[in-house]
């Protein structure tokens, strides 16, 4: 008899993100029908577009999100024992499931993508994975970046927007970059980026007055709400607005920033929203050229990992408080 | 001796648009000199964007604007006596201006195009001028509609909202039209909007329930706030905005409506703000293809008129007060 432990969502967040909303439930996993294979996660990756998720989705249930997992028992010659896999699963220590059932957009599981030797498998669930993706595709296509322009990132110490501003350097940009610790602006100093700022102690209008006297030409958004509008504020005709998150917004019904479509009509801007899976079919371009710069030392991928399945739920409250520098990832 | 009265804008507007921020002035107007030419305006528009447009001015000042005016006398053969013009000088009734000095982005006068016979030439400053110009390329370059898609417009029964309407039926669209008041409302079912509602009187929300089951895919925003919200919230994925205007927002330094950042992201909404000088290289091809429509029956053109020029100021208050359907318009 195999025991599997999931945590299960019990209700949706009331505001704020506290682990009091999640369960821990063991149980007996069933025996492996002709498809299926059973996983062990070996890392899990927890993220800010989880909290909106739920929103839409019916707990109790089991908490979504992306892991690593490791086949232990296989009767899918696709996914052979012991190979490795990407798993939609969501929270689960060990599962039995069908890889190719759906979940929402994307496949319950996929066969891990081989990276360059001396990489730890947990970035496929960071910068060689769905964050890298987010940063590659959601900055390059909309925010279209020319050599010379200025481009902020907000959460910039987070998981995309640390790939975003190395992206930036990458194609010449000049980038700015706000997030929330001082410890954080240092660490975006060392990656490269031109600017940093600690938006809890300056003004983002003073900041950008400073760092980008040519106006902004390129603004990636994690955040929404009163930094935006601050940094539309600095933006050059004809800007582009990659808006990728919200995180500022998700817990808040209501807030009182100003409207941002009188700055969209008066500079022209283009403000567009994106979910990565729109780039599905170019997954394993990106993937690749990530992982390329990863290997060649054009990116630092730097992870903030918590230990133990046990924890998971206290990391996601700390990617909500802003503990994480870089991806936040759980070691099972 | 000849004697020009103009309107000097005295200061900014204090929130709400007033006549008292108004001065009539009379002055001598100086002699012909080579180049110049000296009008007498016939007709004059009155827009939305003058709110906005003059908070980054510095009155006391000529209040902006565009008019038809005739040309009176003349010292530049590019603009013999008698011709007509559209002139960018402002709220002037006589004036010795060189045509071919710039006002910002556009030139200060240029020959009014020639338009089908019976047509009058104050649609020049509506359904076959700027404003047409801004329902054209604004509607059909951003949103770039397709037969069978829903349409919302917001200030519906304005000069450009009335004339994206319209465009929208011709490319065999379902149009929704949000106006504030009955008689509007009434206007727009005659004008061939699918759906009409007195969004004073209804919930967006629900009358969108009703009207759009599919969903928006495409909107046309010239109010911005709180309105805009809820239409992003009933919009498709991949849904666009065409940002004309945000008419409610102007006079308001902040707003307590939802950021629309979140909606952006999970829509992967495309929010495009655009000035229609962005169109100045197609800009006959607009007024050409909007004179057609209406010579042709498919387009109908209602303006508001108030009489003579002591009475511009008080066309303005009305626009903001929403007293007009249809493009506003003094007749001088």
């Amino acid at each position: 008899m195999v025991v599997g432990r999931k945590w299960i969502l019990k209700h949706h967040f009331d505001g704020e993100v506290t682990a009091d909303a999640f369960q821990l439930v063991s149980e007996e996993l069933p025996p492996l029908k002709e498809g299926e294979i059973q996983i062990k996660t070996e890392w899990i990756s927890v993220d800010p577009y989880m909290l909106p998720y739920t929103k839409s989705m019916s707990p109790p249930m089991t908490m979504i999100g992306s892991s690593v997992a490791l086949v232990e028992e296989s009767k899918n010659s696709k996914f052979p024992k012991g190979s490795s896999v990407i798993s939609y699963a969501g929270w689960v220590e060990r599962a039995v499931l069908n890889p190719e059932t759906k979940m929402r957009t994307m496949p319950m599981c996929v066969p891990a993508p081989a990276l360059p030797p001396g990489m730890n498998p947990s970035l496929l669930l960071g910068a060689c994975g769905m964050p890298g993706n987010t940063a590659y595709f959601g900055f390059l296509e909309i925010c279209q970046p020319k050599a010379g322009e200025t481009v902020v990132v907000s959460g910039a110490a987070g998981a995309v927007g640390s790939l975003v501003g190395q992206i930036a350097k990458i194609k010449g940009c000049t980038v700015i970059g706000f997030a929330g610790t001082d410890d954080k602006v240092a660490w975006l100093k060392e990656l490269g980026f031109d600017h940093a700022f600690n938006y809890k102690k300056v003004s983002v209008k003073d900041s950008l007055s400073h760092a980008a006297p040519k106006g902004v030409d390129c603004y990636f958004d994690n955040v929404g709400g009163e930094m935006s509008v601050s940094v539309m504020e600095a933006m050059n005709k004809f800007g582009r607005v990659s808006v990728c998150g919200a995180i500022s917004q998700y817990a808040e019904a209501k807030n009182n920033s100003k409207c941002i479509l009188p700055l969209c009509v008066f500079k022209e801007l283009k403000v567009e929203g994106f979910l990565v899976p729109r780039w599905l079919h170019r997954w394993q371009e990106g993937i690749m050229a990530m992982a390329g710069w990863v290997a060649g030392g054009k990116i630092k991928a730097r992870e903030t990992i918590m230990e133990g399945f046990t924890n998971t739920p206290h990391a996601m409250v700390g990617l909500f408080k802003g503990t994480n520098t870089g991806k936040m990832i759980v070691k099972v």
